[in-house]
């Protein structure tokens, strides 16, 4: 039987994790990005489908590409950000299925034919693999900024022009600096929006 | 600077956990799901919206009535679960958001006046702050087993006659029987799906 991961982890990953606004002047290596998507790919999705797609945008001319659809007050925070992940799925991800879920070729068949299926499949499964992402990251010792405050269709003009691969959400990633944010904001409480039955 | 946590730590909630299809003979307490919850609720939402609701099925009696909805694949290992939690959202989650974002009351606005971009906040949040469930449960020595496949609508008559909050996804929660799972499915490799800019 499992027991319940460290104090500290759970703190890290959880009970302290903040979001953060600004950023330490610290680099995030290729190297930490591949790492934190070989913890993240082990999540689970439907079929195993992972129809998440990540572009890491690290380069000042490529954050200059994300500026645009960016709400203003997403703006300085994503330019300064190490790292800005387009969270984003791919809306003929059930194409690799024959691949991810072997024993099971109805599945493809399944997607294939239904495309509201298909999209509302790809958008909640790359919505997990988001939070995935976000976990991941900062079991790794990185902090997080996700975001939905864009203009999806400007970004998808400019990053996804195939119409294949659309953006769900971003997040910035790197070192947070600890005076970017303020007191914490409240949670519901369980009884607020928990029912056991 | 944060470190990464442990290995151990790392392979229960990601690397080594695995989407159960049978359960142990154990209980999972009342405890033990209000503990998920208080770890789980500090996810990060989209203005702290926190638009999840989740309804933990135990008794016999109440998993009947989600029978009806369940793709014939996922009958049996939901009965047996000791737990089937409905993964939840509220369209109306903008109304709590003078209470969870109290700094910024055009939020509610924006949302209350746009019903398309409330449902989608909606459905993409709680895709997360389910994505979160799964990790803490996995991250407090729980096992998971979520699901899609099920007929919404029909669920959701059952258990939300009032059509403000919807079903987003299942998953069963216990102790998983390692006897249920068979070879691991493969993930995509980082250059598959990620792109560095």
């Amino acid at each position: 039987m499992k027991h319940a991961i460290s104090d500290e982890a759970l703190a890290q990953i959880f009970l302290e994790a903040r979001t953060y606004n600004g950023w330490l002047d610290k680099p995030v290596t290729d190297e930490q990005l591949r790492q934190v998507y070989d913890v993240m790919k082990w999540g689970p999705t439907s079929a195993n489908g992972s129809p998440g797609r990540f572009v890491f945008v690290r380069s000042p001319e490529v954050k200059e590409r994300l500026r645009p659809a960016l709400s203003s007050g997403n703006v300085e925070k994503t330019m300064a950000a190490p790292v800005t992940v387009i969270v984003a799925y791919d809306l003929q991800f059930y194409e690799k299925l024959p691949q991810l879920f072997p024993h099971k070729p109805a599945m493809r068949d399944l997607y294939a034919s239904n495309a509201q299926l298909a999209e509302e499949t790809a958008r909640r499964n790359s919505s997990l693999q988001g939070a995935y992402l976000i976990i991941a990251a900062r079991a790794l010792g990185l902090d997080c900024g996700p975001m939905s405050g864009f203009d999806n269709a400007k970004l998808d003009e400019e990053f996804f022009s195939d119409g294949v691969v659309r953006s769900n959400f971003l997040c910035n990633i790197g070192y947070g600096d600890p005076a970017s944010f303020t007191t914490r904001l409240p949670r519901f409480e369980f009884h607020d929006v928990c029912t056991l039955l």
